[in-house]
């Protein structure tokens, strides 16, 4: 231990490297509910690739764990420390080193915070855009770790589809840079992909080049009531089938409207079953609304609310982006599940899920990414309850079980990290785990790096 | 010998198992030049995956090399023999299983020829945007093993994005899903994307998930000719950097201009010292061809001229589709070379590819996916004339060097393959090869599929 302290204080400036046992203690966790974290030796924070690479090649020769991290922000325990580990946080790494309007790419440190990129690059009149819900917090080191996605993805996709290249420092301090600057590029096997959503396991990302996209016109938001989950659900087929691109296409149930009520006084409809939103950034974003405005009525829909400005279309997207506060303010604790199926089974898996809160007596309430058919089934529960507690734990797996029996997946944008490790080796099935590991074991043969996560 | 054609027999119908030299000499290669090709002990023709499965089992218990192969239209060598190997063509295996306007997906065979594939999905009111120029021939199975692209690119990007999830029969004949159906996922490292552009180096895929878009509205395509390269790439950067989003954007250089007119009266202007091609699939793209041909006239373009139709816009289109055959007619033999830089360097790897003409006394016409960077300087020589085929290579190889030199890839969208092993190591680096070649062993341990590919 105190080797380990001396052999990093050599390569890294005192301030760097936190060991104060109270001070540690704060980077112990990301945000996920139901994840064990341990007491890390220490906590790095390095400004530079070479203080990453002293702090690997230190990691790998007294066989410490490295734990990296960004803002911790991530729902699946990805970032939490184990006993004795060093946290290496990138949050220091943190400049915008180049944003080219020509090329339509950024280069970024890895802790660069979402907004921070966004806004950056909107100056110079173009879009990074991937949107987790903690934008304002989370960096782009953590975004590519954990694969993440947000609001846009039905038009833009995720992170992934944003990196086009990497600087990594592996587990024994040596340096691989993957993938280009460049539209395209096909030499060789794709690592750069390998190393999007493999939550710090793979490598430590240090750099990387984000393709972007020229800035959109300004979006506008229509608001859809219906009755059922079922008749939202068909206004959502209907809408894709019909070809439309909204850059936005969310649901949200009756629970999560409930709940939205209860904290502010929003003056959403009680009886509502379901809320859609839809969005257009297109060049004539009223047409889209109207034409998708009446499939929803034909769809069932008891009320349709077209926005006229932007301001107006803030007001409509408020309630959406309250509703995970609101859903917390129900029991105190939330688990926030991410179980994404194909959209044309949305509705199975809503009313599913309401099958399934209602079995397990919980309040479980649902905001789905409706276009990608990315559901947020949201547990409420009381923590201090050890029998609401087990009950919320079991709703949860089984949750995903019905997402998987739907042709989904356990996880659709927050990953696996320690919450669903069970799960991944289910979905996965044993070749393909056994696979993983053998790419694992490739790129850390030592398992230094992020041990516990995904496997 | 005898005991492989047996053991084969043993799980494939008679027809599906050709050993007739004459026969099989026909498998030998795909469309590179400059790539040796050996004789293969038998080309298996199977229909289902247990019978791909069968083979593989096969060349693992008798060591046997297996080169799978679609179309044989790849221009890197990828699927080119080796001797005594299994050709494993999967041709045969052609149904289109499902197509989904709501999920927009499709699940395919490999041996979906990609214009196939195009059609149905079109009568569907959907896209499957990856055209690489030989789409009336080429398969959906060689398009995810080369990771190929073509003129859509610069809008709707590579065939990377378009797969979702795959079956793959890996070397031992085990059976590996990977991915999904849904829109997002990120359960574990990204196998998908590893296995597209693998030159079958690491599985034999069975199965496609492939992403599609809505049909857009047909494209109006905008000619432009410039007195100079630099002008014309002067126009690219204006038309990105403003925020343009063209479905497609072309160069062609004044070689490939003259070749054009030699072979086919195109009455293409023989000043014409670069011919820009931009088109527009948007809701009006009457008046985006508007502002790029502002755009081009601002950057010195000397006539601009937009078509009114779609019958028009084909026509215009039609010398940058001839370009490749009159330029093979130039010498008889050309050698196509794939370079991207990033798009704000394209003037210089033009301008440098000119002069690398110049130096080998060559004819070097070159076409460019522009909007990409992605340049194909294509190299016209006699292989009767020994010293002109010497400094066609070296020529190649020179090009390469200077797309590196660019900050660029040695391969946009055409793969590595025989043609450019050496130039990936040189990519990559050793880190880089160290790594890539572990994953290899980890998914095909013995060393059978596709060897002496890609390193």
């Amino acid at each position: 231990m105190t080797d380990l302290i001396e052999s990093l204080r050599e390569g890294l400036p005192e301030e760097a490297v936190l060991t104060d046992p109270d001070v540690t203690a704060a980077y112990a966790n990301d945000m996920a509910s139901f994840c064990d974290a341990g007491a890390p030796a220490a906590v790095v924070l390095p400004r530079t690739v070479e203080q990453v690479q002293h702090v690997c090649r230190t990691a790998t020769a007294l066989r410490v764990p490295i734990v990296p991290q960004g803002a911790r922000t991530g729902l699946s325990g990805a970032a939490n420390a184990s006993d004795g580990c060093i946290v290496l946080s990138l949050i220091k790494m943190d400049r915008i080193l180049e944003i080219n309007p020509v090329d339509r790419i950024a280069v970024v440190e890895p802790g660069v915070v979402n907004a921070a990129l966004s806004r950056a690059v909107l100056e110079k009149g173009l879009y990074y855009p991937p949107d987790p819900s903690s934008w304002e917090q989370c960096t782009i080191g953590g975004n590519i770790g954990t694969a993440s996605g947000g609001l846009c993805c039905v038009k833009y996709g995720v992170t992934a589809e944003y990196v086009l290249g990497l600087d990594i420092v592996l587990a024994d301090g040596r340096l691989l840079s993957t993938g280009r600057r460049t539209a395209k590029g096909v030499a060789g096997y794709d690592l750069t992909r390998l190393f999007v959503g493999s939550e710090g396991s793979l490598g430590i990302v240090v750099r990387a080049v984000l393709a972007l996209k020229p800035a959109p016109p300004e979006q506008l938001v229509l608001a859809a009531e219906f009755p059922s989950t079922a008749a939202a659900c068909d206004a959502i087929c209907r809408i894709m089938e019909r070809g439309h691109v909204p850059s936005l296409l969310e649901l949200m149930d009756r629970t999560s409207v409930r709940a939205v009520n209860a904290l502010g006084d929003m003056g959403l409809p009680e009886s509502t079953e379901a809320l859609l939103m839809a969005a257009f950034d297109t060049p004539d974003p009223a047409s889209d609304l109207a034409a998708v405005g009446e499939l929803c009525t034909a769809a069932g829909a008891t009320e349709v609310v077209p926005a006229d400005d932007a301001a107006e279309s803030d007001l409509l997207l408020q309630a959406r982006r309250m509703t995970l506060t609101a859903l917390e303010a129900v029991k105190g604790v939330t688990m926030i599940d991410d179980v994404c199926v194909p959209r044309s089974r949305l509705a199975e898996m809503i009313d599913g899920t309401a099958a399934i809160a209602e079995k397990y007596d919980l309040t479980i309430g649902v905001v789905a990414h409706a276009g990608d058919g990315n559901t947020h089934p949201t547990v409420c529960f009381d923590p201090a309850d050890p029998d609401e507690s087990r009950r919320a734990r079991e709703s949860f797996d089984e949750i995903m079980a019905l997402g998987l029996e739907l042709g989904g997946t356990i996880t659709g944008e927050h990953g696996v990290g320690v919450l669903k490790r069970e799960w991944l080796a289910r979905e996965l099935g044993p070749v393909g785990v056994e696979l993983q590991q053998g790419i694992k074991q490739v790129f850390d043969p030592l398992g230094l790096l992020n041990p516990g996560k995904l496997f």
